[in-house]
């Protein structure tokens, strides 16, 4: 077949589109970004009891879309659910109240195709998470970005952004939160600020979008009840995943919504159900296990972390500073102010490692150009050893930070 | 709580959002509607087997997005439908050539999204899957309907219509077709027009989106190659999916396309992947399985399309007219022209059966009027003969058709 002969689709494509993927090329050597989780936390021996319980008693459902439970999914997970979220989050709600997506990524397009238009505002944290930003940032959406502390969202900022946008007309369509185990930071919002946060949702008439996805990650196994639980006006919309309590890959989450949301979120939920046998397969698997598999998973990843803080002490000392998060699987670290992480990032990974640069996982340019996150899940404990000393190889290289220190020397 | 406390998200939604869905009620008694399948033809053994096998051997992989196989999919699953395509539709192709998407509804998403924009126009067969019809509604774009003969779309009218459409500046985004075992009619296009389709494709710059969900059900096991097996200028893309042939809950499709269309559609792919667990239970299972299990299938869904088309002879006698299909689990039968299907659709409802009417699956309202889609897979014998008997009463009560036959008459 002559070149010419090629059928040329360039002509047919519309504007707007994102720009073409790039082929894959497979993982870095180091890898320290994206949601992934420890290899050895997956509770592979369980999952296989599970599956052939389910399959044998319900197998022949599969051939029947949504395994004839509706759309809103498989309900055993649902009830599942509803007894988790009231034992865990404090939230009382009915199979009926929630929605089986496939990942909380697909509850984030929900929402976001239900509620927001080209031109639109959004309220979130400065630093949030990129996949979320991205989204916006596609939907054409301004997300003003509400400053952090070490709790969380500043509810004085908060504040003061909803009058401001209220003096200029302008509602914005809701506050996007990750208060539960922040996503970069690893705060978690305190109980006075979520009722802080509430009153004053209710007061602009801007609904609360808490997206608890990391919320299972917490070392002390304590957290605070979810918003969507303090709420007596129904202005929350909730979602999680089981994406970091269990796995990845199986691609399950869920939103926990007033009909008035989930009924505008069914009608535009057009994929005819979300995988059926992985939501067999983990209410199964939770039903029974998921409150001792849990602790068990972090404590695996707690450990993950102490070592990851140990290398970037031993190989960064004092230029790499961050604060240790409550839980979840990732760090956020601030290098001295010269270090670019987007140009840090880049040879990083031409030399194996791979990073999240701060400027993808933030509203502000400025603040996040020399921070970066890290996530510790997926590499085994040498990795993240070996892992940060390339990295401070590298960045020593580009930006002559950290200086050979002490410690470094120690090591030879 | 008082109902004045109640948040309200009225004011919040944007324009042009899709109605409310309904709350789920349940499936009809007698549900001849849905890509549903038979739940016997579902292999429970063979899947037990296969996820026994694949999550002892891969499991811990769950903990990596994609399993580290990147975002085409999982690579065992691409590399079992390369040998697939090759040997049942004659496509050479690579793993590199394939999406694994959720459902192949998702491939209508992405090709969609990827190619049109509102006030475009697209070629499809006249009657055509409600599902594909429906989105081009909801994204503003032309559906032109192309009539159909026996043997699947009219290449006379496929030429008219390109050359109209020329000759008024308009260049179509794609022509869609299901060839293989056509949606609703059961046709299947001859190669001759497989081949006379393409040459008009390249002549008129009109790439053809040829979807063969339906294509491993055809009666004979034998088929022509697909288009894209047939092109040889690369501007075909080609979807299908295993809901039909193993279990549509399982919501696994895929794309075969070239790298200017997929790398656009892996841009749009925002969902970190489809479900993996679903994929690596199909690959185990199909690899070994699927040229056994899909004969022993279709020997199921014939003979309870023999039992439909009995129950439709004894009970509406001449009334209704149908040709049985070349495969499949779905009957199109014209009524008398009396009947408007929409509303027998309600009346049948309330009297518990289920039925597609023809103006959801057609772009033309008067041929169509007369007209519904019959599922077979699903119920069994017996509900198939009790659902058609209540079906007949319906019509005969609010349309006075069929009238009492012979044939009805001797039951008794």
């Amino acid at each position: 077949m002559s070149i010419s002969a090629q059928f040329d689709f360039a002509p047919l494509l519309p504007a707007g589109l994102p720009a073409p993927a790039a082929r894959w090329t497979g993982l870095a050597k180091y890898s320290f970004v994206g949601g992934n989780n420890d290899p050895d936390g997956i509770p592979v021996d369980g999952l296989i009891e599970a599956v052939n319980a389910v399959l044998k008693r319900e197998g022949k459902a599969l051939a029947t879309y949504n395994l004839a439970h509706g759309p809103q999914g498989y309900r055993p997970l649902r009830e599942f659910l509803t007894q988790k979220l009231k034992r865990d989050a404090g939230i009382a709600c009915t199979p009926d109240d929630i929605l089986i997506v496939s990942g909380s990524l697909q509850a984030l397009d929900l929402v976001n195709h239900t509620l927001l238009a080209r031109g639109d505002t959004v309220l979130i944290e400065q630093e949030s998470y990129e996949g979320a930003l991205k989204r916006l940032t596609r939907l054409g959406v301004n997300a003003v970005g509400i400053p952090l502390d070490s709790d969380g969202m500043r509810m004085d900022a908060l504040a003061s952004a909803l009058a401001d946008h209220k003096r200029r007309g302008i509602t914005p369509k809701y506050i996007y939160t990750i208060p539960t185990v922040q996503n970069p930071t690893g705060s978690i919002l305190p109980e006075a600020r979520r009722a802080e946060m509430l009153k004053l949702s209710q007061q602009y008439g801007v609904p609360i979008f808490e997206d608890d996805c990391y919320a299972d990650l917490v070392w002390s196994g304590e957290r605070p009840p979810a918003i969507y639980a303090m709420s007596k006006h129904g202005g929350v919309i909730h979602i999680g995943s089981f994406s970091k309590s269990i796995a990845p890959a199986l691609r399950v989450g869920f939103i926990v919504a007033p009909w008035a949301m989930m009924s505008r979120m069914l009608a535009l939920k057009t994929d005819a159900g979300s995988g059926a046998l992985e939501q067999m397969v983990l209410a199964e698997f939770c039903a029974p296990h998921f409150t001792t598999h849990v602790p068990r998973l972090t404590r695996g990843l707690g450990a993950k972390l102490d070592t990851l803080m140990e290398a970037l002490s031993e190989q960064f000392g004092t230029a790499a500073e961050f604060e240790a998060p409550k839980g979840g699987i990732f760090l956020w670290v601030k290098l001295p102010d010269n270090v670019d992480t987007l140009k840090l990032y880049q040879a990083a990974l031409a030399a194996g490692v791979s990073i999240n640069p701060g400027p993808e996982w933030s509203t502000d340019r400025s603040y996040s150009t020399s921070r970066l996150r890290l996530c510790f899940a997926s590499p085994s404990h040498q990795e993240i050893r070996d892992g940060v000393a390339v990295l401070a190889e590298v960045c020593r290289r580009e930006f002559g930070v950290p200086a050979r220190s002490a410690n470094v020397e120690k090591r030879a």
